[in-house]
Parts: C-alpha cells; sequence; structure tokens
C-alpha cells in the first residue's frame, strides 16, 4: 500500500510516499516560501534528486506540482494518483475531540476548524492540505494523525490547570501537549529495545524530544502520563528561542511597570528567548562551539538547558516512583554528546550512569549510552514522524 | 535583651517583644484594618489578654498605641521604651542587594524605597514601618530581616530565566524566592534534628512551607539553592487561591482570543485560582472535609496540590542528586496530616515510607513521622518566623 504523508504548514508543505507495510520511502521533499516570489522545491527518489525555484501561490498549486513530478515520465515513481491508497495528514491540535487517528469525513473537517483558535498558526493550513490533497488524490482514503493526540491519555491530576474550572469546561484551556507522534514512535522503539519482544506489564520510561521545539514526557507502561508542553507549544524546556517556564508575574511586571505591549512580550517569550535570548545565537550548534572556546553566556545557557531537563527528569521519576529508561531524540537529542553529557552527570540518584565513549559514537540506530552498570538505560533513539504517521495510517486501514 | 519584632502590612501591624537569647515571648499581638472606620487590636502577655475595636488612622497611630499597652501601669511589661534595645522589622522584597540581616541606615531606607516597584504591596508597608518605628523607638537599633535574603545563595543557572540577557542585567528580572525566614528556620532546625549535634558537612533536604502562601526549597549544606516562588510571589505550588505554575500562554489566550482584560487575568491568577478555582473554598480544612464526604472537585484538587509538590520532590532530589529528609512547616504543612500522607503516598522511590499513626499526632515539637526503615526522613517542624527575625537581630548585633 502506497502511503503519502503530508505536513502542510502556512507556507510550506512536506511530503513523504511510504511503501506500506515495508516502511520503504520511495520518494520524499518540501516546498517551501508558498505565496512568496519565490519558493523552493525539491523532490528525491532513490535514482533522482530536483531543487527548483519557481512560483507557487498557493498550496493547490504547491500540491499539484508535486503530483506531477511523483507521475513525471522520466524521474516520477507512479503512473496515476490512484495508486495512493491513502494521505495520512499531519494535524497539530486534535484538542479533546481526538485521541486517535482518524479517517477524515466533514465532521472531522469540522471539529479541525473548531480548533483553529486553540493552534491558530497550524490548523488552519493542515485543514488547507486536507482540503486540496482530497481533489488531487481523490480515490485515497483521507487520514488525520493529530500531534496531541498521544498525550490524551494524561490524567486530570496533569492536564488540568488550578484556574477556575470553568476555564476547563467551557473554555476547554488544559494540558494538551505535543509532538506525540515523535514521543509515541520513540517510546515504542524504547519499550521494543527494552524488553526484546518479551511481553512486558510494566515500564515507566521518559522521553526528551530535543529539536527546533523541546518537550519531555512521563510514559507509564507506554502511556503518556504527563509532558512538559501544555496549553500552548510555549513552556516547560528551554528552547532555541522560546522560554520555556518562566514565572507568571513576569508578564505583568513587563506590561504594567516596565510599559511593554503585551503583544512585545508575547513575541519575547516565543522569538527571542530561549537559547537566543541568552546567548545572542539560536543554533545549538554555534553555542556548544562558543561554550567550548570560553564564552560565559554559552557555558550558562547550556548548563541551564540541562539544568531544567535534569529537574523535569526528577519530576517525571517522582510521577512514576520508578524510572528504567530515558530516551533522547530529534536533533539535538540525538546529535549533541554535549548536551547529553551534560544531562547524565550528577544523576546517580536516578540510576543514571553515561558511558562517555558510546555516547560519543554516531549511529541512525536505537543505541544504548548508559554504563553496563547503570541501574537506568540511556537510549538515544532517532525519531520518524513520518513513519509513525504512516504506521498509523496502515493501522487504521487494515485493522 | 529585648526586641520588638514588627511586621508591617499595608493595613496591619503584627508584633512580638521577644527576650534575646532565652527566645522568651513577652507579649504579641496585632492591629489589622488600619485606615478603616474600626481596626481590631489584640495584646497578649502571660497575664493579660486584650481585645479592643478603636479607630487607628495610620501606622504610627498604631505603633504608638502598641507602645502605649507595653508601657501601661496595670498591664504593660516595660517601663519605657528605652528598654527595647532593638526593633526586628519583616522587610519582604531585599532584591539582590541584600543577603544578609543589616542594621537600618538612610542608605538602607533609600535601597528598599527602589524594590517597592519589584514588591509594591509590600516593601512601602515595610518602609512605613521602619520609619515609625524610628521615632517611637529612637533609642533602639533598627534591623531589617528579609525574606528574599535566605535565597540569595541560589546560583545562576537556578535563578535566572530563559530570557533575553538585558531583563536580568538591566532590569532585575530573575528568582528571588520567598518565605526565605520561614525555609531558614526551619532547615536549621531540620539539621541540628538529623545531625543531633555531631559536626555534618554534606545535607540534602527540602523544605515544605504550606501556610495561606506556598513554596518548596531545596537546600543543600544549609544553603538554599532553588525554590519555587520566583519574581513574584504567584506560581510554584497551588496556593489557596494562586494558581501556581501555568502555562504562560493561556494568559495571551484569555487576553488576545476570549476578550479579558490583563488586569482580570492578573486578579483571577491571583484571588480567583488555586483551591478556590478549583472547588469554590479556600480554607483548606473545608476542602479536606468535603473530599471526604464524596466531593469530585475537592478530591481532585487535594490530589492536584499534593502531585506537584511530589513533582517538586522529584525535581529538587534531582538538583541535590540526593535525598537526606523533607520537612513540612507551616500552617497546612503543620496541621494537616491528610496533605502529608496524599504528598508521601507512591514515593518509595525516594525512599520516602510514611508512619501513618505518627502522621496522625498532633504536636508543637518537630517530629519525625517516617517509618524507622525510611530512606529519607519525614520530618513536621513548627515554624516561626518572629523567633527566626529576633535571633537574626540578636546574632547581629552582639557578634
Amino acid at each position: 500500500m502506497k502511503v503519502i504523508i503530508i505536513n502542510s504548514g502556512s507556507s510550506s508543505i512536506k511530503y513523504q510516499l511510504i511503501d506500506m507495510p515495508a516502511n520503504e520511502v520511495i520518494c520524499s521533499g518540501m516546498i517551501d516560501r508558498i505565496g512568496l516570489e519565490f519558493s523552493n522545491l525539491t523532490f528525491s527518489t532513490n535514482e533522482a534528486k530536483i531543487e527548483e525555484a519557481l512560483t507557487i501561490p498557493d498550496h493547490k498549486t504547491g500540491l499539484e506540482k508535486i503530483a506531477n513530478l511523483l507521475m513525471d515520465e522520466k524521474i516520477g515513481v507512479i503512473k496515476s494518483t490512484d495508486e495512493i491508497e491513502a494521505v495520512g495528514h499531519r494535524v497539530v491540535h486534535g484538542g479533546s475531540s481526538f485521541s486517535n487517528t482518524v479517517i477524515i469525513t466533514e465532521e472531522v473537517k469540522e471539529k479541525i476548524k473548531q480548533l483553529f483558535e486553540l493552534a491558530p498558526l497550524h490548523n488552519p493550513a493542515n485543514l488547507e492540505g486536507i482540503i486540496v490533497a482530497s481533489t488531487i488524490f481523490d480515490k485515497a482514503k483521507q487520514v488525520a494523525v493529530f500531534d496531541t493526540a498521544f498525550h490524551q491519555t494524561i490524567p486530570a491530576i496533569a492536564h488540568k490547570y488550578a484556574l477556575p474550572n470553568y476555564l476547563l469546561t467551557e473554555n476547554k484551556i488544559r494540558l494538551y501537549g505535543f509532538h506525540g507522534t515523535s514521543h509515541k514512535y520513540v517510546s515504542e522503539n524504547a519499550i521494543h529495545f527494552l524488553t526484546q519482544n518479551s511481553i512486558v506489564i510494566e515500564s515507566k520510561i521518559i522521553t526528551i524530544h530535543l529539536g527546533n521545539g523541546c518537550s519531555m514526557t512521563a510514559i507509564k507502561n507506554g502511556k503518556s502520563v504527563d509532558h512538559t508542553l501544555g496549553f500552548g507549544p510555549m513552556n516547560g524546556l528551554i528552547m532555541g528561542t522560546r522560554s520555556g517556564d518562566v514565572d507568571q508575574s513576569i508578564i505583568f511586571y513587563l506590561v504594567n511597570t516596565l510599559g511593554y505591549s503585551l503583544e512585545a512580550v508575547n513575541t519575547m517569550l516565543q522569538k527571542q528567548s530561549g537559547m537566543l535570548g541568552l546567548t545572542g545565537y539560536s543554533d545549538l550548534r554555534d553555542i556548544e562551539e562558543k561554550a567550548e572556546n570560553g564564552n560565559v553566556d554559552c557555558q550558562l545557557a547550556l548548563a541551564m538547558n540541562a539544568y531544567r531537563i535534569k529537574k523535569y527528569i526528577g519530576s517525571y521519576t517522582a510521577v512514576l516512583n520508578g524510572l528504567d529508561a530515558i530516551i533522547f531524540t530529534a536533533g539535538i537529542g540525538e546529535n549533541s554528546s554535549y548536551m547529553r553529557k551534560l544531562v547524565c552527570t550528577d544523576m546517580n540518584y536516578f540510576g543514571i550512569e553515561l558511558d562517555e565513549q558510546k555516547n560519543e559514537l554516531r549511529s541512525k540506530e536505537v543505541r544504548e549510552i548508559n554504563t553496563i552498570d547503570s541501574k537506568t538505560k540511556i537510549l538515544v533513539i532517532p525519531t520518524n514522524e513520518e513513519i509513525e504517521i504512516a504506521n498509523q495510517v496502515f493501522e487504521l486501514l487494515t485493522n
């Protein structure tokens, strides 16, 4: 079964054509800067790789262009769009409505629309992708996979805020969580790796997703039970430009005493804070290099970043009342041995003992980087949200 | 040496006359509703107890009234204000200027004034108390003890927020912490109790202050190294009417999408949230009673409250990379066996094992309520901020 995965953003489309259940990527690529003067389009198969600058006024034109390339006589990989049996759409916010992957109906589209307010930057673009794909891949089943779905198992004790009750019951203000597809994928891989196919009833793991956005999940017996991102994708860990946790009283002080506009504060917390605000740089590789060369701001920022991750490891160990493994994933989690080492230093109370040599090895495989004696396993697991979406689509359609 | 401790609030004065170094309370009481039509005044000694309703237009009149009662022919305890050698003033915010108790000079007053912006509800009233006391107890040394001072040892890794650097360097926005006098008092008592006077180099403890305000401190070798309250006294644990930690994106959503004013949101987070927002009640005794009678909102609110305390125990255990003891103090911490039990349940990973019978015993003494086998001690220690202030004043003046 050929499944195309579409991640439709406000000005971009990312796609992967995957053959299931083999998990074989036939073709992948993206279009960015949709609606601007020049867009970039990429298209890669095993045989060909194209990069093209062209004008793509809207998502429909973009997806048509992709479909035409897929069917291209020379470099194409299918003869007709009818060969594609399913389209898997990444949808950021499923609110409380969706705890599972679903086939998209008119009712589903209506619900995604109702959630625009909760994810104004993402859900409208996700829905646009769904509408356009339905016309171009009109024989395929359209399936929605929600970033928030994996976290719908988080109980009220953790998803409710200590605010007036009506904000939850009427306004649906609660912890939703994000990066769910990634946390689900790596946690399932971790449990598989840890148990080596034997049947396991209990597992207590913490997944640490460190990429552009950063988040951690406490996972008990395979289910998300707590998570660092909340109602929006701003709090918890320190990110590239986002502050993560801050004392909310600072917001009122900035506006009421220092005269900032609320909009300026929002922009600051999302785009001028985090590693950028602390160091002047947002790319972790730059920051690590400067830290190694003695830049004090960079050293402190990295230490603060790791400190917060350590605190959440402690916090979630309390939630789980135990800890079998911590898992690093996503760009920084998979590639920064520096950050992993900072996080795992002085954590032996939690049974965390890093093997520094194993930590330095690079690989695209699942790997264990703890010492032999470490009570708690430390794993590095490359995330793959597209494969996870394809797996969920395949499972839904064949079961 | 007779020392009078003065806690001057915006419309109240609390006082205690203490004989040092015996820690003997000679007289204590308060005046509230200063500036309103009727104030209440209380005055208690070993021999007499007075409650009086009268008009107190300002702090000066109030403190004069107290001084006159102290010297009263029938119920007084001193002949002249000159017998009082020192006045210890509680000052809420010492900013980064004060990490210790100080004798009040013009320069100190000026600095307390400069901190009005950081503590607009407290520092002006504290300074008013200092000015008035200087005229009434004009022979006495005036000493300031700051709530934030104990937390000045918190390192940058924990006191800095992941915001643009200039907010710290220019605007002094950082974690200051509160309830420092209480955390210091109970942590010193805890270390004394745990070590039984033997010299101890290392100790890792967590103090849990649960009163009107609630906060926790990670204390390493007697020094505060992290704390749940931050720049203001709003975040961290769930309090009577304050939300504690919330995802900051909710503030922007309430204003930008739901149309709240920023002032209404501030009021909500401080006065309509926490246990009140979750249950409709703010007194924990009411909430516990209703929970026991099956009220689901009250049960969940108590569970959420304990859940957050547990998460911070885990978090601070990571900060300390170990845990010798947790200490419960202040109104709720000292009196609610219900809350202590919720916190200590399913925490055996942290060596926390509650003795349920000891937990139910009531006492005004320092007491251990863990099982004999519990690796981590669980202590209940009554806090006494006035005695702590008197101790600090005495130490400053005699050393």
